[in-house]
């Protein structure tokens, strides 16, 4: 089953507890398992080339189910993938992107940019657990 | 100024209870006065092809200023503006589509889709004026 | 020969004096005979939405070599020339587009956007033609 | 408040200059803060593929309000930010494209192609501050 809207708030109303504990502006994005919108939010001052990263970092995580950084792996130049970064529109291969689940259970993805790359995967990863 | 993110919530809180006082599950999209995502939120049940439409409505009255129904005026086959559709990757001239006005002043833009026409304006409208 | 920084500035000179003459803040759009932009000025106040239509109208001109809206004719629907409208990533086939001559030999053209069609094209036209 | 024809006149002007001086033939881009064109002019013979590159660094400089050359520190290999030059429609993280400030405020951004690197940044420079 996927991401409800009541989920999708409590996911956002963690990640946005944490961004505010940091103190950084970020975008907030909120996908269901095939990639398609639930939630975004961009907080005050947040930069404007952040919205498109949010929710490209979602998008790669659900293209392979698994945290943008571990993507990130597949597109070292050493990995010698040449490309695959430009495939589905564009890959986002680092930090901040990951599977939402309740019950060990994916119901979503969630994607933070905006702050450094460590702030952005701990906001991430405050949204990615709900009970 | 433009919109703040408690403007934003106070936009969408004001149009999401007017969809659910119609029952209808919709997508609010939120702009800022030059066309960047705020804030995105899609209802439970509501058509996957309706998120890009409430994107589109808000962008296309941010564009031109106006409610999307007013610049479906130009889109008519009788105003003989062959082609402005195609513009700016695509307008959308049908009601749901407005300016968010605080004091009088734009200081953002709502799109709503999921419902039938007149239930996607009445929406809109809903969360187009705040104090 | 192509068309040089100077005459489109000569373009652009004459395009501006009538747009202040008729008091309309317009987007003029000035391409070479291949469809390069070569200048691009955004007048105070003319709508975010005008400037993509301002350089399709340039663009659309120029890839039949004609005025926008003799293009346009192609593009009525009783012309039937079905999708039409959407090749070469869009045509705009009404009034502000057009070829600017210098000895009765095209050298580049020039699309206008922000005013109301007849407008636009008395703007376009007042630019059309350098000695 | 948001760039205005005047001032984006007066950068033009004091780029152009920088560009004569040098001798090289460069593409120059005036955006607004929101990354919405102002004013762009093409030197003749300057390449074709060089009026995008202009665009695009000024596209880029506005997103994250800063250089690009800073914006280029983060797409090297080493910072591991796999795929962040996808985003936004691609980034470009070389000299070229920065602020353009008035009484140290940024009123828009400036983006130069056409020559080496630090022929770009000087040309950009030279516009990137006015009265």
């Amino acid at each position: 089953m996927d991401i409800t809207l009541t989920q999708s708030e409590q996911v956002l109303s963690q990640a946005k507890a944490k961004a505010n504990e940091i103190g950084v502006p970020v975008n907030i994005a909120i996908m269901d398992t095939t990639g398609y919108l639930k939630t975004l939010q961009r907080m005050d001052d947040a930069f404007i080339g952040t919205i498109d990263v949010a929710i490209q970092k979602a998008k790669t995580a659900m293209l392979f189910r698994m945290n943008t950084e571990q993507v990130g792996e597949f597109l070292k130049p050493e990995a010698a993938a040449y490309g695959l970064e430009n495939t589905n529109g564009g890959l986002v291969g680092f930090a901040g992107g990951m599977p939402i689940k309740q019950g060990g259970k994916i119901i979503g993805y969630i994607g933070v940019s905006g702050g450094a790359i460590p702030q952005d995967f701990s906001i991430a990863t405050a949204g990615s657990i709900i009970e």
